[in-house]
C-alpha cells in the first residue's frame, strides 16, 4: 500500500511548516507578529462583496470552464491600459495564480522535462514541478546584484535538450526585484534562440515603488506565441481568499490544451468571479493607494534594518518582500528559536527561513524573507523585536 | 516549441464538446432543452448566501490549506449521522470533487501506475488520470445487469502489479446504479487480497430512490486505511458553482501527502467555505425534498421512455442520470443531428453521447446519458421531443 513517491518527495511549505510552533507560542500567551506569509492586512475593496450581494443568485450554477465572460472582459481591460491585447480565448480564469501555473506547466511539459527558474524563487514553484513530474533547474542570482539576472552566457549554459521554458516572477517573490526591459529582452533572445516558452508570474505587478514600473512580458514583441502571463487578484487587490487567478497567452494551441485542463475540473467559483470582475475595473487610484502603503512600509523596514548591525540586504523595488542575510549560521534555527524560546515583553516575530526558496539550499542558509504585510505601528514594533532578538541570539550562538 | 503530449492526448469533454452546436441552434431561434449536463435547476439553499452576507468580511484572507475548521466540523457532522467518524485531519477541503479526485490520484499513484474503474464512468476521470500520468483500466459493466459489478474473478483478472486502486462512483454517474453492501464487501475482499486502495466518489449519496440507501465506503470496517471518500456540495445541495468538495480518509500518511498538495495551492475560496458550512448543517428534510423531486423526475423520464419503441434501459436507483440504448447506429451522430438539423415546433433537446463514458468506446456507441435536471413540465416536453425525433431519425437512417 505504497503512496506516490512524487508527493512524498515534495517538501513541506517553508512558509507554513513552522506554523505549529507559532500556535504553541500563542498558547503560552506570546503575541506573534506574522511577517512570514504574504497575507496583507489591507481591506478588500468593498465592490467585491457588493457585486456578489447585488447579483441575488437563486441557483449557484457552474461557471463556464474558461471563466465568465464579464471577468474575462474585465481582465482584458486591465491589460489594455498597458497596450496589451488579449482575445477572449487567450485568457482562462483559474483557482488563483497557483492553478494558472500548474495548468501552464502541465500543458507545456511532459514528465521529465526541465524548466529554468531564477533562484531564490517562490517556494511553491517547487511543489508544482514535483507534482507535474517536471525538473526545476536554478538560475542562481545573488543579493550583491539585487537578485537581477546573470549574463546571457550564464543562463544559456544551463539549457539542455530537455529544457522547455523559463519561469520567473516579476516583481519577484521573495526578492522584491523588478526586472528591467533589458532583462526581458535578454530572455526574449534566449527563448527565440533556444526554442523556449517564457512564463512570467505577474501577480505583484503594479506594486512597484519609487515611481518605477515593472514591464509586463506582454509588452515584449515578437515572442507572443512563447509568452505566458500568470495573473491573480490576491495581492494587488488584497483578495487572497477569493482564489481568482488567470493564465494569458496568445499561443492558441497552448490555450486549447489549458482549456482541456480547465474543462476537466469544470469551473472556478461563480461568486468569486462576480466579485473579481469589479476588482479589475477599479480605477488606477485604488491600486496606487495600495502601492503607496507598501512603499511606506518598505521604508519603515529598511529604516529599522539599517539600525541592526551585521545585516546584508538591498532595497526591494516591488512586491512586499525583502530577503535579508542575517549574522547567524542557520536562519531556520533562529526562526525556530524566536518562536519557541524568545520573547520580548511577551511578543515575538515569525519570519520565513529562506533556504527553501533555493534549489541550492546552502545559498539561503543565513537568509530570511520578511513580508511587510502589517500596518506601520505593528511593523515598526515587530522590526524592533527582530533587532533585540538578534542581539540575544548572537550571545547564544557565541556560547554554543 | 512542442506542447505536452499528455494534455494533447486528453479528450475534449463529451458533455461539453457539442455545446458550440447548441449555441448555433439557439442563434437560429431554436430552444434547446439541456439534458446533457448535471447542472440542476433546484434552488441553492438560502442559508448559503445568508451566511456569507452576515460574515461581514473586511479582509478576504487565505483560508487554511486543509479547509476552515467550521466547514470540517460541519462535514464531520454529515458523516456522523451514518456513524462514520473522521478526525479533523482526516478531512481536507478541495476545489470541488474534481480537485479531491486529482489529489487522491496524485498522492497514491506514480506515473505509469494503473487504476481500475467500472465503465461506463464519469468522463472526467479520463482527464484526471491523463493529467496525472496514470492509466485507467476498465471493469466492464452491462446495461443488462443494471451496470452492477461483475464477479470477483472478473475484477481480479484485470489486476496487474501496477494496479494501485479501484475508483468508482456510488450512486453512479452516468448510470444511476447504487452498489449494494455485498458489492462493497467484494471490493473490500479484493482490496485486502491485492493490496489496493478504494476511492468511492459519493457526491450523489443521499440522492437515492424508492426508499433505498447507498452505503458509504466509510461503513465498511477493516479497510479504513485503504478507503478514500470523495465529497461535494454540488449535487446534493444544488451548489455546483460553489466548487466545494472534500477528500476523506483515515489513512494518516495519505492525508499528509494530500495536505502537501493542498498547501502548494494555498487554499480554497474563503466565502464559499462559509456558505458550504451551512449546507452540511441543513436538516435531513432538505436533502429528502431534493431527493423526492429527482425521484419524481426519474419517474417522468421512465414513463416517457416506455412509450418509445426500440429503447433499452434499466430503472436507475440514484443520482439523476439514466443511460439509454437508442435504436440508432451512432448516438453521437443522432445528438449532433438533433442540434444541427432537427427541431419540433422550434425546440430540440441536447443529450450526452455515452461512448466517451467508456474506455471500450464501442460499448457505448448507441447509448446516451439523460440528466433529468429540469422541472417536470419542461422535462416531459423534452422527452416527447426525443420521442418525435427518434421516429424522424429512423427514417433518415433507413434511407442512408
Amino acid at each position: 500500500m505504497n503512496l506516490s513517491k512524487r508527493v512524498i518527495a515534495m517538501q513541506a511549505s517553508p512558509i507554513r511548516k513552522l506554523i505549529p510552533m507559532a500556535q504553541q507560542a500563542k498558547k503560552r500567551g506570546i503575541h506573534v507578529y506574522h511577517l512570514n506569509i504574504g497575507q496583507p492586512d489591507i481591506e478588500t475593496p468593498k465592490v467585491f462583496f457588493d457585486a456578489i450581494t447585488h447579483e441575488n443568485i437563486k441557483v449557484l450554477k457552474y461557471a463556464l470552464s474558461q471563466g465568465e465572460p464579464e471577468l474575462i472582459h474585465s481582465i482584458q481591460n486591465y491589460f489594455m491600459k498597458d497596450g496589451i491585447h488579449f482575445d477572449d480565448d487567450e485568457i482562462i480564469v483559474t483557482n488563483g495564480g497557483s492553478e494558472a501555473l500548474i495548468f501552464a506547466l502541465t500543458a507545456i511539459c511532459d514528465v521529465g522535462d526541465e524548466i529554468l527558474v531564477p533562484e531564490p524563487f517562490y517556494t511553491n514553484y517547487n511543489s508544482f514541478v514535483q507534482q507535474t513530474g517536471v525538473i526545476a533547474r536554478p538560475i542562481t542570482t545573488s543579493p550583491s546584484t539585487g537578485f537581477h539576472l546573470p549574463s546571457y552566457e550564464d543562463i544559456v549554459s544551463r539549457i539542455t535538450p530537455k529544457t522547455k521554458l523559463i519561469l520567473f516572477s516579476n516583481p519577484g517573490n521573495p526578492t522584491g526585484t523588478v526586472y528591467t526591459m533589458a532583462e526581458l529582452e535578454m530572455l526574449k533572445r534566449i527563448a527565440l534562440e533556444k526554442d523556449l516558452f517564457l512564463i512570467s508570474d505577474e501577480v505583484y505587478r503594479k506594486l512597484v515603488f519609487d515611481g518605477e514600473v515593472a514591464p509586463s512580458l506582454g509588452m515584449i514583441k515578437g515572442i507572443e506565441d512563447r509568452s505566458v502571463i500568470i495573473e491573480s487578484v490576491s495581492k494587488r487587490y488584497s483578495s487572497c481568499g477569493a482564489r481568482i487567478g488567470s493564465v494569458q497567452s496568445k499561443n492558441k494551441d497552448l490555450m486549447k490544451s489549458i482549456l482541456k485542463l480547465a474543462q476537466a475540473r469544470l469551473s472556478v467559483s461563480t461568486i468569486n468571479q462576480i466579485g473579481a470582475t469589479q476588482l479589475y475595473l477599479l480605477d488606477d487610484d485604488n491600486v496606487a493607494a495600495t502601492r503607496d502603503e507598501y512603499q511606506k512600509r518598505r521604508d519603515i523596514v529598511l529604516s529599522e534594518l539599517r539600525q541592526i548591525p551585521g545585516l546584508k540586504f538591498e532595497t526591494p523595488k516591488g512586491a512586499f518582500y525583502i530577503i535579508v542575510t542575517l549574522p547567524v549560521k542557520d536562519a531556520e534555527e533562529y526562526v525556530k528559536w524566536m518562536l519557541s524560546e524568545y520573547n520580548y515583553e511577551n511578543e515575538t516575530v515569525m519570519l520565513a527561513p529562506a533556504e527553501d526558496f533555493y534549489v541550492n539550499k546552502s545559498l539561503g542558509k543565513s537568509q530570511v524573507r520578511i513580508a511587510y504585510v502589517l500596518e506601520s505601528v505593528q511593523l515598526k514594533r515587530a522590526m524592533q523585536i527582530v533587532k533585540y532578538s538578534l542581539i540575544e541570539y548572537a550571545k547564544i550562538e557565541k556560547n554554543s
